[in-house]
């Protein structure tokens, strides 16, 4: 028997990304349920619904509740917690390494190294500095996957995946998209789409 | 010994303070804690923010995804639910009803009735009969709650509400509000917000 699958849609500049990459990987195991990571770009997505940055910048009244909900959060969570300067940050190199890495065994570990460089450390994840460091902390040659990373082949499936995201009906980031195409959206539906994952599973 | 208080502010054409003014009784009553229902109007936080419309209508990815959800989360909490038409309901009537009616006993109960007119029933809150209807179905003489609800005093107060509603920072509903000046915004927010006020109450 396979374990039925959730897709896990991220942005790297997605605060409530950070949360939701730190949290799934236990959770899931805990719900049988396997989970794809699937990074991919919200600006060309936000572009299409008007926006030029993050609503947390549009719309200063959200903007401001969000840091306070995050750091209460991430107090509740115990994930330590920075906020990024700017906000958001270019998530593209961030996003293009992450898929080059989850070709290999340690993608997933690579993904949450980039989260925590931003969100905790407060580093810049557009700098291949620290993109670089990032890996080499992980014990991986940094070098061929940043040579990956920036190779036609990842451009273009990181465009794919984003068109397939934006397909899809999301909207924002984190969500969560189940084999029969339920479509969950933010932190807060983790538990359920992994919850529907299962039962949907179930009944096949 | 007083319990500490966390104020419940909603607006009844919000399809999230629905979930959470049929769940916020019981698990107010668990941590302790004295809920005050602050109904006020969101139709001037969105007009400052330069929408004419609910968000979930303007961004259609977002709309649809908030339909099913709410079919998903009713499901889960096994409330009943039907789409309101048109969405959103002019919520000023109601908003107005139940200010004059959280004077009395009865109040929290002419709140639920009127969200349950509005989501489970699919009736229109913006009509008099229907608020007379849901009125004299718990009893309650209809005429005087609407006269009051009609009178200056109550008009003004709504007003008020509304403008201590944008000056605490609200910007959605549902929103919660504890004593030391913390803001939960959404129906997912309500238990951490519960726990907050708990928790805030002890250190003093």
């Amino acid at each position: 028997m396979t374990a039925p699958i959730l897709d896990f849609w991220f942005d790297f500049a997605s605060t409530y990304s950070y949360l939701s990459a730190m949290r799934i990987g236990p959770l899931a195991e805990k719900a049988e349920v396997r989970v794809r990571f699937r990074p991919f770009l919200l600006g060309p997505i936000f572009k299409a619904q008007g926006w030029v940055t993050s609503p947390f910048n549009l719309y200063p009244a959200k903007g401001r509740n969000m840091w306070r909900d995050l750091e209460r959060s991430c107090a509740d969570l115990k994930l330590p917690f920075r906020r990024p300067d700017p906000f958001p940050q270019n998530s593209l190199l961030a996003a293009r390494t992450a898929l080059a890495a989850l070709d290999q065994a340690w993608g997933e570990n690579c993904c949450r190294a980039l989260f925590r460089a931003e969100f905790a450390d407060g580093r810049r994840i557009d700098d291949p500095a620290v993109v670089t460091d990032v890996l080499a902390q992980l014990k991986i040659d940094p070098k061929p996957v940043l040579a990956a990373a920036q190779s036609d082949t990842i451009k273009m499936r990181l465009r794919a995946q984003t068109e397939e995201a934006q397909r899809l009906g999301v909207f924002g980031a984190p969500s969560f998209t189940t084999a029969d195409d339920e479509l969950f959206w933010g932190n807060d539906r983790l538990e359920p789409a992994l919850r529907w994952a299962k039962a949907a599973d179930k009944q096949n």
